[in-house]
């Protein structure tokens, strides 16, 4: 417990307030009550971020920031674009576990506010170019196209988000391990050789 | 809007008092609150529950009896379990269609009162009893064993229960295209035969 502490840099304080809006949400959530928590005046808080406004923009920035990273560092893998799907879901679930507490706010947003709605429309453009990489892949052949390429990335990012409920850092799943499953579950399927549709593919 | 109506029974108070508690939650909709929207006394609405704790607890009945009931349909096939697997993922969908606003309902409870805990350990008690299956699946050689089955079995359900997030009745995908999508990304896979994956099953 660092309360009562003094010294809190930006991230500090961040990582806090991000807490705070998670466990009791963001409109219960005060500046006053947040002070409290962090053991600084109000004021200490205002020298860092201007208003809560403030603080919950620069944390969902945090969660955004990272999913749109990964989305950039698969657009410069060569390769199949089944692939680079492979390497943004990869990505997301890391981006998922390396800031969970940041992704969970993030998941929760509904848009109440101006700086909610922007949220909003980051994480639909972020879908939106997940939906055209996965076209890009039913197009070249790589991945089956009788499903609609949105349904897929919904579905797909419906499973890695729902891990947000369950997943507890330290748990006997590391990020490696659970990106392998959701890629092996997504991308290759539960069913083994004798199943139909390997024996379609089989011919 | 049958607002002002009379002459709600008590599916229909059901069904109005599942929608208030899913547009502004449970501890916010009161039984007066339920009333005006019903345009009913609230001695009416007593008349068929005892309480909103008892609305609660059927609304949440409805949605789980729902999805238990697709588990004893499937137990009831023949086949393998991967087959079997099979049923429960699509029973699901069919009920998250069919029933959506009594599974938003379930699926935001925290446990915060008794009637909560019970849907909660019901929840609970499904998600085994899946996992057995899946257990039951790898062990027999149908379905691969490399994932952990309580994982496999979050995984499959996160992207199920995500479908509440997006879906609207009356869309482009009706409940059998929906479930067919959700067991063909989670059982076959989305990959094409040339992927990596049925390279090495090939052998």
């Amino acid at each position: 417990m660092r309360r009562g502490r003094p010294g809190y840099d930006q991230q500090g304080i961040l990582d806090v307030a991000v807490a705070a809006f998670n466990e009791f949400g963001y409109d219960a959530t005060s500046m006053g009550v947040l002070a409290d928590r962090l053991g600084l005046s109000k004021s200490a808080i205002y020298h860092h971020f201007a208003s809560k406004d403030e603080i919950l923009d620069r944390a969902l920035d945090t969660a955004l920031g990272a999913l749109e990273g990964v989305l950039a560092e698969a657009d410069t893998a060569t390769g199949r674009a089944a692939d680079r799907l492979d390497l943004v879901l990869r990505g997301a679930v890391h981006v998922l576990v390396d800031k969970l507490p940041y992704v969970t706010l993030l998941l929760r947003v509904r848009g109440n506010t101006e700086v909610e709605r922007r949220a909003l429309a980051r994480r639909r453009a972020f879908d939106k170019e997940v939906t055209s990489l996965v076209s890009e892949a039913q197009a070249e052949g790589s991945l089956r196209s009788d499903i609609d390429a949105s349904v897929v990335s919904r579905l797909a990012f419906g499973m890695i988000n729902s891990i947000v409920e369950w997943y507890r850092p330290g748990g006997r799943e590391d990020a490696d391990n659970l990106a392998g499953d959701v890629t092996a579950v997504a991308l290759d399927g539960l069913r083994m050789p004798t199943s139909n549709r390997v024996q379609e593919l089989l011919g």
